[in-house]
């Protein structure tokens, strides 16, 4: 771990790789920053560049907008030089392997590799060859721990506490690295979790995570405060999975007729990129009284600052 | 519209979406700022950063070189961070629409959105949805207003004034958003706008437009003060439009014999890329006593700059 | 060539096209500056930045991920603007020539073009075009000179001096410009030359540039100081230049057992990517008492650094 530029600032960890290594001092150092970040961002121009110097570079084995964007913006705000690699022109199409690839930006000195890679733990792994801090931003099913930050300051935001609500998790768990991290960082939280999905659509030992499972819609929303919808990747939805979009939107895709079981105030959310019309109705995603979408995108920017600072200069205690 | 910095500036627009809704005060604040910025751009590193922390975002469904890089290269010369986004591997293709990629990029607070599309329209749409600045960088058959800004200026540097010029728009006007952005900002500003080309690339009801039409090229191209050649998309050339590309060269392709027709001193442009020995003869695009079509790209800088300026903190008035 | 900002500061050449036209001084010159960034990029946030308000432009006519990257980094390190041009998806697709490409670069005030093209001399004819410094990061078989630079300070700092040593350059010879450009490079600082490969990947007349040619290379090992292996185009494997990668890794692959041949303290050089089993034997590339690989890359930014301020600003004499 490097040392500290300042000895009231600290560093929490030297990766960060999952949200099932965080602890709850941890997380609220974290949300805390990033809830300042997310007030500093609505007004351009004050923030300190506590990067300035530094070198992120974003390693992309999978296509992104949005996470990718969000973690360059991020570094850019905090004054740090921003680098992307196209991981699908790289030196991987040449026959270099993942760990070769990384080894080589540490020897450029980044300071942060930010990763996303299509299989489970290929982040961890690249993360014990390399000294400089590396932050999962997705890995295959497994973890996108930013986004479950993300997804958790946003509610806190909105609800003030985040124990003891119930939170619907709705639609392809199985597929779900988003899923996962919210449940565990929630859960951790002190939020009561139900997963919603059709039978073919659940992970195998999902209960041990302590989630309620529900595979009728209607009933697992009631009660609910937060109604999460999850991305269904239509690529896998003929066939196998389920049956068709329209059947699928049916009985798992969020309406208003579905929304009434659950409380006057829950709120929806949703990771993006939506599918309108397959997993949620076009006109509840835009009603700005019940969907927070567009301030988790919002403080998907303010999350990744505050994680990139406490990789590299730390956060005040 | 945002708050002005300084009661001495002034926000033009919300947006720049077409040349068609610019005033002619509006186009002469702009011009002057680009064509102070043009001559900034020579002393290197002089430059005040009147863009720092602001955050521009360059979202292209289009391929593009020289529109995409003028752009970075003036947010950048003005300090602002920048990112571009290829529209190809982007979130559109996991199914998200336009409309739902630029509402996330304005929830990071981007202050500029410069969008390119294929489709007429699609950037004005996009506009009414965020709420920060938008460029149209080119849409469909519509418009591209910083080329004809850039063109504008071009030619104000070289002639002094627009006003009573003569000026030949030549060959695929039916595609060119560029034709129609300079017809009207030319027109505007009290040129005489005509058009040569070949019957089947002259879009119907363009002689609304107050052009003249010439289907001869040495006819059109008598007592020319500027001939300005468009980018023949030589993949629509087989068949329909045009019989082969040497016939077209020797009709519609400016070379030697053709200019004399002009005025002895009239100024050849060009929006790029140019296809040589197609629409225009190579030694004349080289031509530095006749050909301004590097000027052109030089230019085009500046007026980005002074765009970019204009949506943002304001011009001096 | 520009005027120099600071009379005590010398610009060594408008271009960096090639080892060859280089001289000993310039190179050393070069080396000390390099040297000193290879200590300054160890302790971030210190390094002046002497190419603000600097335009670099990257123009990658093949892929690349190090080469582009470690000049992107340093040119960011140096506070310079830079921009990388993707030509997969330029304007050259759609019919412009490489000359028209870099001369719209350098229309738009680029300070450095950086360029790789497939072509060999096509970075010295577009150098002829425009008035802006020109970095050859590859140009066909011919040369990449900062590939050279950064391999002869590696060594350097490694071995003290480069006058005298055994240099073995292994492999696919015939299709490598960095081999090109490490036997020119390394000749001229005094070392001694050796090229082991296969009878079909040596080009013909290598033998003028004053090289030791070896088919055997357990023969060509013996007495070297540096054991400099090139990357094997898996690509080209199949038929004409080797029989397979398996026989090619028993014959002319680095091995425990061949190094055994070079002095005791020999060093393992690569300029990746690489593959490992084929032309390296994985372990040897890990082991850090012989293999430098890493510090190649890292100082491969700190050379290109140097570069990129002799071409702006020029180097303190």
């Amino acid at each position: 771990m490097k040392p500290l530029k300042d000895s009231k600032r600290t560093l929490l960890k030297p990766h960060l790789l999952s949200v099932e290594e965080l602890s709850i001092p941890e997380i609220d150092i974290l949300l805390n920053k990033a809830n300042f970040y997310a007030d500093a961002n609505r007004q351009k121009g004050k923030i300190e560049k506590t990067l300035k110097g530094s070198t992120v570079i974003t390693l992309f084995f999978e296509t992104s907008t949005r996470t990718k964007t969000s973690f360059e913006l991020a570094a850019k705000r905090l004054g740090a030089d921003s680098i992307g690699i196209n991981a699908s022109t790289s030196a991987i199409k040449k026959g270099e392997t993942l760990i070769d690839t990384a080894m080589t930006l540490n020897a450029m000195h980044a300071d942060i590799l930010i990763v996303r890679h299509p299989d489970s733990g290929a982040v961890k792994l690249l993360s014990e060859k390399v000294n400089c801090a590396v932050i999962n931003a997705g890995d295959g099913t497994h973890e996108h721990p930013t986004q479950a930050l993300l997804d958790a300051l946003t509610i806190k935001r909105n609800k003030k506490n985040i124990k003891g609500l119930n939170i619907a998790i709705c639609g392809d768990v199985l597929h779900s690295r988003v899923a996962r991290s919210n449940i565990l960082l929630l859960s951790k939280l002190g939020a009561r979790i139900r997963i919603i999905a059709p039978p073919t659509l659940i992970p195998k030992g999902i209960e041990n995570l302590g989630v309620e499972i529900f595979n009728n819609m209607e009933k697992g929303l009631i009660n609910c405060d937060i109604v999460m919808m999850l991305r269904l990747q239509t690529e896998r939805m003929k066939g196998l999975y389920v049956p068709s979009t329209r059947e699928y939107f049916k009985f798992y895709g969020l309406d208003h007729k579905k929304l009434k079981n659950a409380k006057k105030d829950a709120l929806i959310m949703h990771p993006g990129p939506m599918n309108r019309g397959i997993e949620i109705d076009s006109s509840l995603a835009d009603n700005l009284d019940r969907s927070v979408i567009h301030q988790q995108v919002e403080i998907g920017v303010a999350v990744r600052m505050a994680c990139l600072e406490m990789l590299t200069v730390g956060i005040d205690k």
